[in-house]
């Protein structure tokens, strides 16, 4: 599957699908492999209660990875402090606004967010997802937090370069010699992430679009291999798919597809995984307790969050 | 200090000042009482892996707690989820805008949020929050997550009620007994969670507005025995401080204004703490992991969260 | 038609259709009416110079009839004005964003807001109005400016009123009435402008929501009155329709519907009438040159606009 | 004053000032040229009543000149048509946020947009501009339309190009031979309309970012000869002032500085102006009735606008 051709992609699409899995009403995916014995053996791994943020800045100023700049805005500062009418009331307030889809926020991605044939995880139409919200899958489905082991792969140190080059495909064997290497097999329920030097590459050669210059990701042989680990959440400082795709046919982000449609997967998107790889690489340790907390967004196609590793 | 005068609120906010106390320019406050190894404590709080959402569904709908809705607006529904020229891409996508501070939104104040004497924690002048976004204190502070110990009091079932009141006041002796039934005594670094049983008396009378009708909170005389406890985090379904206020000049928010401004100390608002009260009383258990993981906004003066509790 | 009954509207609302009039493809409707000869006419009616508005302040406060406000957001104040890097450069900006449709912001309704049975204006199907913007009847229509000649009438003057109560219809009979004794008969082509005094009532009992307490609107026979003159574009300082509606089922704002979806007639809804019905009033003239500029939204299903009278 | 000093600029910014000139509260400044009488002659420019657009489509889409699209956002398409509880009920809505101020909306800036020296028009301190709004020279100023004459002078058609370059500095001289070959002199309280072909060179070399690749716009030197003949409004398809700046400190867009802050003149920026040259230059007439009719945004530093021109 090096050049993988439609027919290849469709029969993994079909090999990997957990559609039915946990019944016919599912919007969870493949949450289910978060098992209560399971956070409570993610929280066993804390031993120094050290904790590293895994997300970016909110990412209010343009860039070419950032067409759509999130809004922060002021809706009082200091100059105006002094609100009339209470005495003593002083307050500063502001306004966020994002569009978190995109390139450049961390974010998660709801199971209704990518459709295959019109059809989302579990087999949901498309028009489940209606202009005023998601009926089905929305990102309520992790309303409660995403609490787990997490398990970091870091694709450049484990190969001795700094980053990853965009568009750069991570064959499964790299994968697993990775993980291999950095201790911390993948196990029944894991949140992986997989770090391929983004930030990295972005402080030296400052940000690109990764619709034109590209991003490195997982190659589509790494999914089966996902799917036999019974991955809960695969999160990337990328978009976990390479850029360009695969330029199959009707399989442009093959990852986002099989993981989020078939799988039932939750994907973290645009991570700032820097910090945590340091954090890693120090300790010799590649696992930790890690924490997502969406936003209880009805009808969410995902959401905006700051994930936390705690080792 | 049952009916406190100007005077004695100017006293309580002098005693229980940190500034300085972490040097001249410390913009973390009682967040420093969380160290590594209370964060690991934390975690061995963790027994059966059970995690409990404290937050609201973000508010989308006015009703008289929620004059400002926030907005969740889909930017590609199913209807036209296949994306012209990619083959194969059919994805949905939304945004997310919302003025979190307000009645409605769990969310978190950073320390520049409140100003007494156009100063905010550790003698910032106010102008230091500028209408491009705070140059101070901002919600960054607490940018790598708050994870710590969580501690519930759950006043409405101390009191074998459903809930407190509009308006009433938890005295700390009250709160002291509350504590102590519980069984959780409250440690240094700890997040104090004051459940006032908001969410059960809008889910019988539906939402009310506090500015009008009031809210539960605590009475200030409260504020010595935070201090000396050290809490990291104070959070409350309502606003921790009870509306309408004292009644003193100068002094309308006396909780937001010493924590905030004179401890450093973080405030949680408009959690949803229902579910968590629930959970603990089943337990018997009013202790257990906590964390909060703001999004990162830089000059932010809070942000939108969803704290997990993990048992 | 006192009472219409289902039937007897959908009888009007085939009896005023104008579906096929102008093409099948036709997105302008009624707008067809102002022809350039009937622009020139309305520029000709301009003796003083005198401008009156006829819009509302952005709503961005929250009210009974204004439960989603709009932001106007500072981005930059003068407490910022100094924008670092370039010598002198010293500016303030902002951010404005708004729901427009709903019962507070002046606004102009595209053909595509409202739909009958699923189909819009010339029989375009309402799924042509996409989660990503309206492929037919925007209110791109009008991009060219609505430049008419405007005729107001006056009803609560015409009967010796301060205002029409909410919930009043306004029978055609009352309304030739005042036409009548407002000496400017309305001709094709016009902007037909219906003051209930909704101003004047909010000045003395304060904001009212539309949908609890109602609104002062025209009665469906008013409908037929309308076709035959070829207004062009009817608007109100409510939402032309009363509220509540007839009360039949499937005909819930018939004006709304035969305007928009019948007709092709765009709709001018909350304006501020008080100022003009003053000027009119002071004139005894109470036809004007009217500008409507609508914002060049593509997709758009309408726009918050200041309509500009000129005497 | 080919290359002006900061001495000549800070000369002719006392020069054109007119700081007091309608007294010392006044911020409307040279609105005031126009007067009923101008309105009413304008008025009776009108021939023929074809109407022009001069507004640009609000840009919802990232481009090299438009870094902070404006979001236009479905709030309920025909997916979501039918809206349920009331019978009949069928509508799709929307919202739009816009960040006007930049280099591609077409919007109309408020005197407080600019300061010179912490200034705004008539003296106003900069700091009268909050961070929850302006205080003193909004666009409230002109929240009765601005209604007058507007000429068009088309700098590329009077040199026989197709637009001018970016950075090009249209001189003085240059302005006053396209008036007099146009047939239409500048007068008191006219519009006036600067068309620089940016139009025509973004649809033959794509969309630049203005503050890289540059904008044409006028000399200086022009400034005095706009005070002299008391145009009321500047407009242009640019920004009015070159891009970039004279480079002289403390006077990066002299235009702007001079225009808003000294003058009182109002400026519409980024219009589009192709079709309206082409409709002068059609007739042969370079005068015309002109619109603009900002929102009325109470403490807003402009508004999103479109002008329409009539013949």
């Amino acid at each position: 599957m090096s050049d993988p051709s439609a027919a290849d992609l469709e029969r993994l699409f079909e090999q990997v699908k957990n559609w039915g899995r946990w019944g016919a009403d599912d919007e969870r995916g493949a949450l289910h492999f978060v098992t209560d014995a399971k956070r409570a053996a993610a929280a066993a791994l804390v031993r120094e209660g050290r904790t590293v943020s895994c997300a970016r800045e909110l990412p209010v100023l343009a860039s070419p990875e950032n067409p759509n700049p999130a809004q922060h805005h002021m809706l009082r500062a200091g100059d105006a402090a002094v609100i009339p009418g209470v005495s003593g009331l002083e307050a500063s307030m502001d306004y966020i606004g994002v569009a978190f889809h995109g390139m450049a926020t961390s974010h998660i991605d709801a199971l209704c967010h990518v459709f295959v044939g019109e059809r989302m995880y579990n087999g949901f139409p498309a028009g489940e997802v209606k202009s005023t919200g998601a009926l089905r899958c929305s990102v309520m489905a992790a309303r409660d937090g995403i609490v787990s082991r997490g398990v970091l792969v870091d694709v450049p140190r484990a190969r001795g370069a700094r980053w990853c080059e965009p568009g750069e495909r991570i064959r499964r064997a790299e994968l697993e010699a990775a993980v291999r290497a950095a201790g911390a097999p993948v196990e029944e329920g894991d949140v992986l992430l997989v770090a391929t030097g983004r930030d990295a590459r972005r402080a030296v050669h400052g940000p690109w679009d990764p619709n034109v210059v590209g991003l490195a990701g997982l190659h589509p042989d790494c999914i089966p291999w996902l799917h036999e680990r019974r991955v809960a959440v695969l999160g990337s400082d990328g978009v976990s798919d390479p850029l360009p795709g695969p330029g199959v046919p009707g399989w442009p982000i093959p990852v986002h597809q099989c993981c989020l449609v078939a799988m039932g997967v939750h994907l973290l998107d645009n991570l700032a995984l820097g910090e945590l790889a340091e954090a890693c690489a120090e300790r010799g340790r590649y696992e930790f307790l890690f924490v997502v907390a969406p936003l209880r967004i009805e009808g969410g196609t995902g959401s905006p969050v700051n994930p936390i590793a705690v080792f």
